[in-house]
């Protein structure tokens, strides 16, 4: 078991998931599991499960499994989530943008939205939610990313508009960015992006949708699963 | 050069993301490309563009390239995109299925949103669009699935909610589903399912959040290329 190797990304989203099951049975009560119980859940090889946790070390026994709340403040360690992680919202006043800003999930999770921005004069100024203040210009990003310590921008703006923020959001000092612009952005060394392309998910279910129309055996990966 | 591997579902987004580029170059007019110029755009190897083609036949001509428009019809017909898909929405009523319900991104290809269901009935009989009719009672969803021809459901409900609405769904005949709880939904063999859990998507930024601060070295492949 290579502790040093870097874990694919598909690990990570596993991870995330793991911790999502995990807490749920933290909150039943539930002491200790087995890759296999974690494993049967989530339709995937033992194995795998496995070989996911072994790339951050040993923590489980062999024939006795994982202890459920040391695996859950482990993978939360290696997530970094026992801080509160700051998020700002580009496109706010859109439609998805204000969705996302409202949403109340992302806090249960240790993520705030803690800044909205748009560059629409008739949505500047709206305050959607008291933590995230009013939607800014989008030209203040840099200055408010600093002065709020933000550490995450979801996009939630038009293809076309990315060419124009692009820069800004560069300049901005921000490391991480969550992208729904039909538009694919490139992670660099400054920032990584995560990219979800609505889009893109319908058509990958189209694909499944003509492989049957044409008879054909589908494949039986889903997306989170190694390839 | 193998036909008759089954493509990575890597692959298949990849797909996804090249169309729309050479969607645009048909605008512009462009009549040729190479695999370089199509990696370069989108920060991947040219070798990686011509394994994700070369799943499908051979289409490009070395030291030629792919015409633009061969190559789009070509993906068109892999993603079976010719026809349009009927698209409905569970959680309509909701701030994500209404944004969903709204963005008009997706009837520019070819997804049409044709039904609207929720189980409050403080939102059922609103109408959100005039394609997609008024939001129907979710005990309707196997009945109108058939009567329109619904080949798609996204899912925007709360994650107890699935549970709840999991035997309607594979009741209706529905054959595909891009699901938005936070809750993990399996493909079987007859219902392919895409999950798209955005806490999963902020939770491995922070992952690389948390590389950062440790200074350990960032993985440099992202969420879209082979693992």
């Amino acid at each position: 078991m290579t502790k040093k190797q870097a874990p694919p990304q598909a690990t990570i989203r596993r991870l995330s998931v793991y911790l999502r099951y995990l807490s749920g049975l933290e909150n039943d009560g539930a002491k200790v599991i087995s890759s296999q119980d974690l494993a049967g859940y989530l339709a995937l090889n033992p194995a795998q499960v496995r070989k996911d946790l072994a790339y951050f070390g040993e923590f489980g026994k062999r024939g006795v499994g994982y202890s459920v709340k040391k695996l859950r403040d482990h993978i939360i360690k290696i997530l970094g989530l026992q801080q509160v992680r700051k998020v700002a919202i580009i496109g706010a006043g859109g439609r998805l943008g204000r969705a996302l800003a409202l949403y109340t999930g992302f806090e249960k999770r240790n993520f705030k939205v803690s800044a909205l921005f748009d560059n629409d004069p008739r949505v500047i100024g709206t305050v959607l939610s008291a933590d995230a203040g009013e939607i800014c210009p989008i030209e203040n990003l840099p200055r408010i990313v600093k002065d709020r310590n933000i550490e995450i921008l979801i996009l939630t703006v038009p293809a076309q508009a990315i060419k124009e923020i692009y820069d800004l959001i560069m300049l901005s000092g921000v490391q991480a960015v969550l992208n729904f612009a039909p538009f694919k952005l490139i992670s660099n060394e400054n920032v990584v992006v995560n990219n979800v392309d609505l889009t893109t998910e319908l058509e990958s279910l189209s694909y499944h949708l003509r492989l049957k129309e044409a008879g054909e055996p589908l494949p039986t990966t889903d997306s989170t699963e190694e390839e």
